[in-house]
């Protein structure tokens, strides 16, 4: 028997978070998507890149067994696991290396070798952009990187980047596909970017790409940085300009892409929860950014709305919403995204009646903590404030972790071996 | 005939937007409110506050005619008229000066000579605060102005600064009502402020008032400044502690409040114009804060969510919401709040569809500029780099103004005489 009271709101909060989690386990999705691959194929080739390479691996094993031939996931160092069929390379992440490389070529060369009763099974999570660095003949990782520097120097939009990036690869914008035909290729992607663009997770090494070597160049000139990037890199985007080099892939015969863990699938499972838990729910948005303390202000205002005039959606409701906020930093303190957005929050929802609001990470790592999130309600302020702690001040001093702690309300879940981003769930009774 | 074709999304929200803006007009409004009023009064008098005060002033003359005995209106400096029966009393705002103090004294003096039979009449408008000083007993203007600078200057929340000023006036904190006793006093009030609590709007010269001396200085001592503000305001609120100062009134049984213009009267109003337009409407809040860019970025990512997955509502969708955010100045340009989130709004949903945002304050000026607000759509962008600008350095400029004039989208109403915030229109279609 517990020895304390158990507040409702907050065991909702976090029934609600884990069953959005669960949804997002890649181990869970890969079976299940893996469940309808037939006995028709010869040899069934693994490649991949992601930080949750391991436990897709380890998944598409537990779901085909034999029928996988080999195959070579790039992973970041310490993200493994033994297993009996697919290789696992650990490789330099957020910073790419030449094992990673090394490991991009033996990928390639794996799916090059794929025959016509042949299929190749791509596995794709978050981080596999810099897991997968292949440099495009003539170029070396480092032109690559001092182009993204330039880029970013300049303030390019992450779009015109990854069209840069995009044709200096050799394996990236669709490009893997390419290399696998004429044999079939299904490539299983957890995703971790807003919108769930196939041609943007992992940089699409499966997904026809839509920009170009001139759109490349192109962006290079508004910025006024032709002249600035290695000289290998301008010869290239010239050359595949004037036709000289293959485009990236405008479309691929021979891919499916099939988004096996998302923000959006994860928010629908946590609303499928909350309805069983008796919510009205309402899904704003799963694709919010922004700075993450006036991100919460809107949606403890939206919470108050319910009480002062049951809109946007009657109580007891649950409001939802996903995607990945930013914090700029302004104190010295311990916290991370999540927990900052339940402190700003409850600032705004003090005494405000049945209201709670639940943020997490669903990798388990908020910032530099041990917590995924945090749960705030209309009695934290109070909660706190008899604990000696000041909200505004923690606030301020980016510190959410030390003032959530001490009032037992860090959400923690361990590392959870997926990332599809955050959720927020705000509850009003 | 119009020379170009009418884009309807902006028609559209044009007409919502003016629908909103016609149910916070103070002269319907405060007709419509004394329509009801019966013919038992002996003597009407009417008092008042605010920058509306002209139009309210007008509107009851209008609907009492020569019912009204006499008043005073404590209004702005420039926004006056001409009228029959209430005289008004121009002066010093947001700063308040002398003219407000005379102008308060009259006005307490008018409500202290209502007799049983007589019906006091108070509007209160934005500004009405300002506009009503009346410092207690042995303080001075001065003494208040500094003891609010102090309150400032340590972080203190609005919460704490009014409990303070409320104390150190004789006429807020529901003493005007207490004034008018045992007349009936009714009061319309015109709200400017978030959640439109009557103790707050102006003040809340005739609402109870929930705080004390006692948490006046509690509010002092929490922030150690009990001894820097003024003496005798130190020594007037530690009388008051100890019962030898009246009391502000905890109830008014004399005292009618109705809030006849409000944000939330407005987005309601507005919904009402949207349903008729054959829209799906979501009213997500009426109390928003926070940063103008962050908020607007919420606010696109939900309209983008309309379009990926027919949430939180479906498409023919109109998302409003009301309040009234800030801006944190970076450049130099010229701009106002609801232009920078149309702007900050145009950026995300660029190319997305069949989207459009529309914000305007209802009073009519948007920061120093002659226009009330901004209209974007998903063409925005485009359509604005044919003309040479750049969006983003619009936004990091605060440069919203001239980055909408050219494209002949800003929204101009000249100044509407009314101040119930702002609106925020999303529609996707």
């Amino acid at each position: 028997m517990p020895k304390t009271a158990v507040n409702p709101l907050k065991r909702d909060a976090l029934a609600i978070f884990k069953a959005g989690l669960a949804a997002a386990d890649p181990a869970r999705a890969v079976e299940q998507a893996l469940a309808k691959v037939g006995d028709r194929y010869r040899r069934i080739l693994v490649v991949g890149a992601g930080k949750a390479g391991a436990t897709m691996a380890r998944a598409a094993e537990r779901a085909l067994g034999s029928r996988i031939a080999g195959g070579l996931i790039n992973v970041k160092d310490g993200h493994t696991a033994k297993l009996r069929r697919i290789e696992l390379n650990e490789c330099g992440h957020p910073i790419p290396d030449e094992r990673g490389v090394d490991g991009a070529r033996r990928i390639a060369e794996i799916v090059r070798s794929a025959g016509p009763g042949d299929l190749v099974l791509c596995l794709i999570s978050g981080g596999g952009s810099a897991l997968l660095p292949y440099p495009a003949e003539g170029l070396t990782l480092a032109d690559k990187q001092e182009t993204t520097r330039c880029l970013l120097a300049c303030g390019a939009t992450i779009h015109e980047i990854n069209a840069v990036r995009k044709h200096l690869s050799a394996i990236k914008g669709g490009r893997l596909a390419l290399l696998a035909q004429p044999a079939p290729v299904l490539a299983l992607l957890l995703s971790d970017v807003i919108g769930d663009d196939l041609s943007v997770i992992g940089s699409g090494p499966t997904a026809p790409d839509e920009s170009t070597y001139q759109g490349a160049l192109e962006a290079l000139d508004k910025y006024g940085i032709r002249a600035a990037v290695p000289e290998p890199v301008r010869k290239r985007l010239e050359a595949g300009a004037r036709g000289e080099v293959e485009e990236t892939p405008k479309e691929l015969s021979n891919a499916r892409n099939i988004v096996v863990g998302s923000n959006r699938l994860a928010v629908d499972a946590a609303e499928r929860k909350a309805k069983e838990l008796g919510y009205r729910t309402l899904v704003l948005a799963t694709t919010i950014e922004g700075e993450t303390r006036d991100i919460a202000r809107m949606h403890a205002a939206i919470a108050k709305e319910v009480l002062a005039s049951r809109r946007p959606v009657r109580a007891p409701a649950c409001i939802l919403s996903g995607g990945e906020t930013t914090v700029t930093l302004r104190g010295k303190g311990l916290g991370g995204r999540n927990q900052e957005f339940a402190l700003a929050a409850a600032l705004d929802i003090a005494g405000a009646g049945d209201v709670a609001v639940l943020s997490a990470g669903t990798d388990g790592t908020d910032g530099p903590t041990d917590a995924a999130g945090a749960f705030a309600d209309s009695s934290t302020l109070m909660r706190s404030a008899a604990k000696g702690l000041d909200a505004k001040a923690s606030l301020r001093e980016n510190d959410s972790y030390h003032f959530f702690e001490p009032l037992n309300d860090l959400v923690k879940t361990g590392p959870t071996g997926t990332n599809v981003m955050d959720l927020r769930i705000l509850l009003v009774r």
